[in-house]
């Protein structure tokens, strides 16, 4: 059964929509596009963190272009994604699996868990954006929920099933294509946050 | 006459003591080492971003070590350091200048202002850290005085004596070297935030 931020149980109407909707878009895309509509409407202020890199030799013969002749991508130490929401902390990762059957632990960093940690710890809304793309469904899941079930299986993956069942799938709109803050509201009025 | 945020007047003593301790050491060094235990003692999560970059070449040659070999330095659209504090969003940017008389304008992009008023807009804390080298003082200012001040002059710049009487001196201090937290908990106690 999947949850709906608004109550609903019956997935079936929308996800006839979403999988029509936007074959071919990747969920960063999609982040970003949501995030720019966020800032131009007033409604949130979101960014994706720059990629960290160590930059070893910088060629400044031409001032103004100064370009980077060798760096190297670092792993990073936090998510990709944070910003504030009417005062709130927002802080999340987002990440596509093309499995049918789980979503692999291998492509979360132990660094960007106990990030996570830390940020539900400070009081922050942490949480994870995970989209199926096989299904062409994405789910909001609290890191507090993905924490707490990671920590009692030995598995290494999180099975699908279990984000139809603890996660919130996010209807795929044309004008804001991710609509995570639907869901944060939500789960503002429900007290869940 | 500097405020303190714990309401001391005079700023003589600690100027002594600060001008002999931390010479040579840069603001952004200060800044990470203060972050860093913050995250340490579980106060705060408070990182500096990336440094934005437009990457036009990899080499994969070697897939655990994919070098970049071409990418070129963006113009910031935000501040450099965001996080969470109990709750609150904190976002600031921090300037070293060595002038004696006058912080540049010209050192603080105009996406970044714009990003702080943003900020502000949703709630969040917006802050400035602005070092004059020249006397070894730190100061924390507002964006919202910084923004008022220069939405009402005509000047390049904002005088060293505006700091001195908008900004908060921060003690330097062996521990935390920079503790802007130290600010904000005194302002929230006083009403202003």
């Amino acid at each position: 059964m999947i949850k709906y931020p608004d109550g609903r149980k019956s997935a079936d109407a929308v996800k006839k929509e979403t999988s029509f909707s936007h074959r071919g878009m990747n969920l960063e895309d999609d982040i970003n596009h949501t995030n720019q509509y966020y800032l131009d409407t007033g409604k949130a202020v979101v960014y994706k963190k720059p990629t960290p890199i160590t930059i070893v030799n910088v060629d400044y013969r031409s001032r103004q272009t100064a370009k980077i002749t060798e760096a190297y991508f670092q792993i990073p130490s936090t998510t990709d994604y944070n910003g504030v929401y009417r005062g709130f902390y927002l802080d999340f990762e987002a990440k596509e699996t093309h499995s049918r059957t789980a979503f692999p632990l291998s492509s979360i960093h132990a660094h960007q868990l106990n990030h996570l940690k830390r940020v539900i710890e400070q009081k922050g809304i942490a949480f994870l954006l995970v989209r199926f793309t096989q299904y062409d469904e994405t789910f909001f899941v609290l890191a507090a929920d993905f924490l707490d079930e990671i920590s009692h299986s030995e598995r290494k993956s999180v099975r699908y099933e279990w984000f139809r069942e603890h996660g919130y799938l996010i209807p795929y709109n044309y004008v804001v294509r991710i609509d995570y803050l639907h869901v944060i509201d939500s789960l503002m009025n429900g007290g869940r946050l």
